[in-house]
């Protein structure tokens, strides 16, 4: 069997000036980043084309380590409904270092549903990532500047700090760390850290921002930390958001590259959906929207994490509005949650799969939450049996719900012929039914709450002084947030080895975390962190490149 | 009187795919980067035009903190030679955001004499910066994922780490810090710090390397440190450089642009010349010296830095032998150095103009060793006197040096006409004189004195404790390195306060790093910081950019 990215490196790739003119979009229009690249002008948003425009999300169930192809059968979901003459576009994040060079591996898709070219897209990029973590840490920059020449004039409290540096790497050594060490010419040493770049509160303003205005003013809201009495200090008092805008002058613009089929895709911002927003960039999607009749577009790991914070953060801020919802399920991921192990996942276990679907169950309740009754995408795997599959699909027809077995990563867009009926079917007889799961209202308790409760099924919340102190503190800044939990992926609950749909468990929020140029606070659960490590055997440690510059070793 | 900014910003832009073609290079050899960026491919470096094209180097006298325009000069050079038939390509380095965002502003040239996209060279630019900053950070991240998870494998001390992290940024509080707190899951505490990007020994390694081979190569010989028995720990030994040469696939391709009056324009490396070589990169001159007659080169600040670095390391391990050098002299900078003060510069002195010759003598001199006759390029302002401008001129006829008034700045290539016929006699009169400071079979401390005496007229030189231990260590390793001293910009000696040419001075070598992957041990010379830090009042908090995307207070 080929790997992902030597079937990447095998495919035709047609010139990015093709692409673009299948979305009627004139050369002169869009910049070219190499021959198969492109960045597009934000003036090619038109408000009333998204208004018409079909826009599907994808997500899943509960992942196994090796995630359970929501960008491949989004990409996938894209090139099949081309094949039955609608027009459509897919609409995805850009990987991160952290996970290439880590554990994960790249995020361009699989198989036969991939967008290329596949190394560029998990390297650098068109550079978004990069200057996402320039403007943030010329911020960070910015403020210790200030407590070494001119405090005087600000008087922010050092201790008060909340900004952390960032940098897109796993690289746990930068978690904790004390700087401005050496004297007095070397800065004012204080506790501090480094978040990964994908957890940048500019990330999450990135996928937030309507346009540059809106980006600026943002930017300028970011909370730095406090005066000595204990007044808000916000990156537009030291006057940064300028400069911090200026790097993101190119980083805003949506990136155009296809699939292994040549549909068109835009690739735009990053964030996890563990310990961040975890979906693309609103510009991203409304220029989907604005090209296509059709936008299949993403949100990180499962219904709990990413499709949250899809609707109650992306949509709400952008103004968006779905019209189907698939989650992907794989037989694999099923018997895992029902007490199989990682090893035997290739094994028929028709039990194990039969106590994994209460996995399932929460998912679709979860989806349901937002008004949705959602399309189940069964990623089909080649060692799942005949009678698994059957199984599932028999599953998900007794509780009334769309379900397709899904071939793509094997096949392309053909392979995901069954799962583009039901999505057309679920998108036509959609009656506008989608509602948030909390009211702008509530208290950030009760955000919590609402969270903890209806999307992971615990029984209740409990809060640590730290967290307890922290949201005291931003209740005063008087501004209305969301909630963004950083939670782990790996299980409903907020500890890693609860499989299955854990019950009877009580979410403990031991820090919170605050964007507020973003939008939203960040209650951290259980011991998850936002910069994440690398393993024992990290990918880098096997990535090549020989003389003739072919690499090796990505997947 | 326009800004540089301005003139840029009006300034009409022709495609690239023109540029490339005044070059005869085809719109599909190149990678396009945006519609007036583009990438080169290595193959078209050709070794037997690089044996007959020309190659001038431009250097300059001291500095005053400004700057004094051997970019401009350099740009405006290349420019005259083609407006007389020759067909010239100038070659410089790339800017680094920590002076953009700090005190010096962006580094494209200035006034009619500017490579442009100016905003994008100065912002991110293809990316190259960020490339060598991950790449230089991935390694030390698993160098600490080792201690964390198997230095039972490595027996690697944690305290013998000499490998810091990078950023592109101006942040001294970065400089000394501890990283690893917070408990066993947080990796191992040690003392480390970050340098900026420029100084990074892959910035280094990505200037002197020969092709992706040899780039690799020199990635895997980086030292890491020491085992807990003292031998040393190079990238190879953890299977770093196969990673780290992967991100820097595309980093390595020469960027192709273009000046304001659309001569070919190649801009790549961007090692400062203060505390690293200081001079673009090796392929980048051999890639303009492929594709021109005469190819223009600029090494930084002053002849005993970027001159000094740019013979005795890139031309060495390059193969590269100059034809002409320019030294670039203002009547501003040698009144400066004449006892007159920075605000005064625009008035006539002419005392202080010819005690501020004790400064160009020396320089003279300077190249003269490196077996050259300099072409003084007087580098005009508009506050120059008549009188002022004809006694240096003067005085350079004296001794015997060629010189040209050069106002380019104001006038682009046609300002340049006197330097381009001086600078073609220079190189039609070469006689393959060129010879190295030292040799190769000096022990470092030869090496360094030689530096020292000859280049910065020092009577001697003393180490610290640690200069001398790290000396003893590296001389161990057994490997052929050269010197490449960090020092102050701002005098010939390593006290930044000592102008015009001082005496009887000793260099303090204070600490010494090394860069074995790149080939040269860093002699740490007085109080000199390879992290810089942010001014008092940083450009950064007047950089600006409206909601049509324009920016404003990048100079």
């Amino acid at each position: 069997m080929k790997s992902d990215i030597q079937i990447a490196q095998e495919a035709e790739q047609r010139p990015i000036k093709e692409i673009a003119s299948k979305l009627n979009i004139d050369e002169l229009q869009y910049e070219p980043y190499g021959r198969n690249k492109a960045k597009l002008p934000l003036n090619l948003i038109d408000e009333e084309k998204v208004k018409k425009s079909n826009l599907v999300l994808v997500t899943a169930i509960t992942p196994t380590p090796a995630g359970e192809g929501k960008t491949t059968t989004s990409i996938g979901l894209s090139m099949g409904l081309n094949r039955v003459g609608k027009n459509a576009i897919v609409v995805i994040r850009e990987p991160s270092l952290g996970p290439v060079f880590g554990i994960k591996g790249g995020a361009a898709g699989g198989g036969y549903s991939q967008v290329i070219p596949m190394e560029e897209i998990n390297l650098h990029f068109t550079g978004d990532m990069a200057a996402v973590e320039k403007a943030h840490n010329l911020l960070v920059a910015l403020v210790d500047n200030i407590l070494q020449f001119k405090n005087d004039q600000f008087e922010i409290d050092p201790r008060t700090i909340t900004l952390k540096r960032v940098m897109d790497m796993n690289d746990r050594a930068l978690r904790n760390i004390v700087i401005g060490l050496g004297g007095t010419t070397q800065g004012v040493p204080r506790e501090t850290g480094f978040n990964i770049t994908a957890a940048s509160e500019v990330m999450a303003i990135l996928c937030l921002a309507t346009d540059l205005e809106d980006l600026k003013k943002r930017l300028g809201n970011m909370l730095i930390g406090y005066t000595f009495d204990g007044d808000p200090v916000f990156a537009r008092d030291i006057n940064a958001h300028g400069a911090m805008a200026t790097l993101l002058k190119e980083a805003i613009k949506p990136n155009l590259v296809q699939t292994l089929e040549g549909t068109p895709a835009i690739i735009h911002g990053g964030p996890f959906a563990n310990i961040a927003q975890g979906t693309n960039t609103v510009l991203a999607t409304k220029m989907g929207m604005s090209l296509a009749d059709y936008t299949i577009t993403e949100a990180g790991f499962a219904s709990e994490l990413g499709a949250e914070k899809f609707f109650d953060i992306k949509c709400k801020s952008g103004g968006l509005e779905p019209v189907a919802v698939v989650i992907v399920a794989t037989i694999r991921a099923l018997k895992y949650h029902g007490g199989a192990k990682l090893a035997d996942l290739a094994n028929e276990d028709i039990e194990a799969l039969q106590k994994g679907f209460a996995n399932l169950d929460k998912h679709i309740e979860n989806i349901q939450h937002f008004g949705y009754q959602p399309v189940i995408g069964i990623n089909q795997f080649a060692t799942d049996s005949e009678k698994e599959i059957a199984l599932l699909e028999e599953y998900c027809e007794k509780k009334g719900v769309k379900v397709a077995l899904n071939s793509s990563w094997e096949k392309g867009g053909e392979g995901a012929e069954d799962l583009v009926q039901k999505v057309i079917e679920a998108a036509e007889s959609y009656k506008n039914t989608f509602k948030f799961l909390y009211n702008n209202e509530f208290s950030f308790k009760e955000k919590i709450e609402a969270i903890a409760t209806k999307m992971y099924g615990a029984k209740g919340v409990e809060y640590s002084l730290k967290a307890r102190k922290n949201l005291e503190q931003y209740e005063k800044l008087g501004v209305d947030l969301n909630v963004c939990i950083a939670k782990t992926q790996k299980s409903l609950s907020d500890d890693a080895k609860l499989k299955g749909r854990p019950t009877d468990f009580i979410i403990t929020i031991r820090d919170v975390e605050i964007a507020s140029g973003a939008g939203f606070i960040i209650p951290i659960a259980g011991s998850i962190m936002r910069m994440p490590g690398l393993p024992k055997v990290p990918s880098a440690e096997k990535i090549d490149i020989d003389v003739e510059g072919n690499i090796s070793g990505l997947f």
